[in-house]
């Protein structure tokens, strides 16, 4: 089974999270940049939610998906990640402080997914992992998507 | 880039929702056999969430992947439906209530994840497709996943 | 095993809710009375949240547990209701709009709960019945409390 | 007591609910529109949260705050109008549904409100009015904010 | 554009926390007095959501505007200020550990905001401030309003 | 008043919870263990929603109510927790973080409620106890119960 990168922004974002930050996927890498799209993929393991926030919003500046200065992308990334983290959590968005943690891969895409130019640049923030008790192996997966205007 | 089925029950449901059910995936049926799981996708669009709800309920029924009868594997079912429409509702499991319509493929993997026999048997529903304002176009992604043991 | 009533008005409440409208427990209802408390007892099976609320609205109401005329204890009661339908439903207050019902009896009790006079009447809603799929059957037991001042 | 216009949005909007779409405040209207801001104003009575989204994207639309056409603007309105519903149903995004309806004063307030020219454009929902039981007098008030970058 | 107080103890109460407590509005004030509230004004910048609490409910009893012996007040005022929280952060009840903070302003009002004197006395909780990443100038504007009666 | 045993495993999951650890039911008790069910009970006060997690997880397991190896039956006892935690926080499941705290009897009761064999084993969690500001005496009761397939 192959898959290939086209315009949905999200399922973009789904299948970078599935691939996880460790896989060398060139070819699919360079079919999402001839699309326009920018992207960046990294992990996140901790038992307290702003951790997950802070290394997503951390990479998407650092590798430029966002821009690292102002307020209005932060914005806009700040609620796709957490709209990421309800599907994750289903219901309420805590870790620890409800006894559970997380080990998640995530990416962020940034790019143009409508034929129509007027709508402009749009974000997908994707998260895949696992979820459990904070004991090895007492866990299952998880998948969560956020996407906003930017 | 291809993926191959493997033991991540959550993965395979995901990638299955992502396909969708009109995709012919020959290869990756086979293996996900193999591996010993069960499926089944299926296409649901509507503003009324008990009606995804039905759709997936009756399909997993229809496919067999869970029993028909009885409470116990429609009750494992129903909350793993639930868990996977939070993500794709991100905060309140409501649609044409707060005017918006989804347009879903989903699809619901049975199997054993785990290495440890007497883990046994789970259950994983994905959910893939759009979300948006009742008029075609003003939409967006949205995902969700759910597990539970079966 | 038996039970007394006391000073507690949830517990009180809760086991009305259990013991449900057609029990009689004439030497619980008259120490429940000389302690000062005034209830009312009934059932409700429905798909419509709304519905719920409404029957036990109308109980309180034409048991004078409260005032059928103003606001102010109405509000106190629909608060007591929302939060005894938390914990009947777990997440979201919805039932048919995620293709589920319920079988409840309920319970609404008003007194002095606090042995400081000063604490003046408080309000317990109780529920406990059933939750389920739309099939009989297909359901398990839920409840719930609810506690406001009056 | 006065108040002015000044850059912040969200307080505009809230002064705009607050005064309701009757009240003729040319000399507040007109430093609104010198300050740069577009804004509507109007009136939702309604059992469904739904009809309450539809009658503010309405006027937002018909009044130019946002456009009318394609799905950028209209996705930034409607999580605006959901923020501001958090604040008036406290909770779950319900009415009809938990037997509660509002009657509610809404403004749409778009503009810049960060000294930073490149924070861009933001929007602000706010709503403002009663909620309470289907009988009239038997209400309090309620209100909500919602702000996103347009 | 000028406000004046009226029996609407809400809007009283959004007024003031718009204000804030550095305001000197001699005015306004000698009319909520004549009118027969009683209020209190003070601020709250916090990561943690238990502080504002906290803030709010040692500003109300320190002013008299709840008595700071006993529960029942206490009860009432508390889940005001729940309501109001739900307003600034429109989803989740939690500040730091999703990695945001808020500066807020608060009001508390109490008084009779019926016509009818059966209805009592009420208390409503306002808060206006801003909401965002722990960056100064990272945010935008909140609001929320809780009543309840006491 | 007496109650008795009988095959729903809910009530007498909430009538455990209600007597409490300390209560000696020995005709109860050996019903219970007639009808085929294990059962437990314990203690918890805390301003962290985990620990209570934790106090009744390890309660179970300390007495054979589930498995204490693998995961299976954590995460059936985990989702019978977080529901019954529903009904005792209603609204947001936190404690500390929005300045409450608990002091909840609980038990954990595992059987076979239905008539039908093949429906096979669930697991109920009941909490009963106080809940309120973290000073002895500013509290009411509260009451949650979470069911699971196991």
């Amino acid at each position: 089974m192959s898959f290939e990168a086209d315009h949905r922004i999200g399922k973009n974002a789904v299948q970078l999270a599935l691939l996880g930050p460790d896989s060398d996927q060139a070819e699919y890498f360079k079919q999402l940049k001839e699309l326009g799209f920018t992207f960046c993929q990294g992990k996140s393991g901790a038992m307290e939610t702003h951790k997950v926030v802070a290394a997503i919003e951390t990479a998407a500046k650092r590798n430029g998906v966002i821009s690292s200065s102002g307020y209005r992308e932060t914005h806009a990334l700040y609620h796709a990640i957490m709209e990421a983290l309800y599907g994750v959590t289903r219901g309420q968005v805590q870790l620890g402080t409800v006894l559970r943690t997380v080990g998640l891969s995530f990416a962020v895409v940034r790019g143009k997914p409508y034929e129509d130019e007027a709508e402009g640049e749009w974000l997908a923030v994707a998260l895949y992992g696992t979820i459990g008790a904070p004991v090895k192996g007492l866990e299952h997966e998880a998948t969560g998507l956020g996407i906003n205007h930017i």
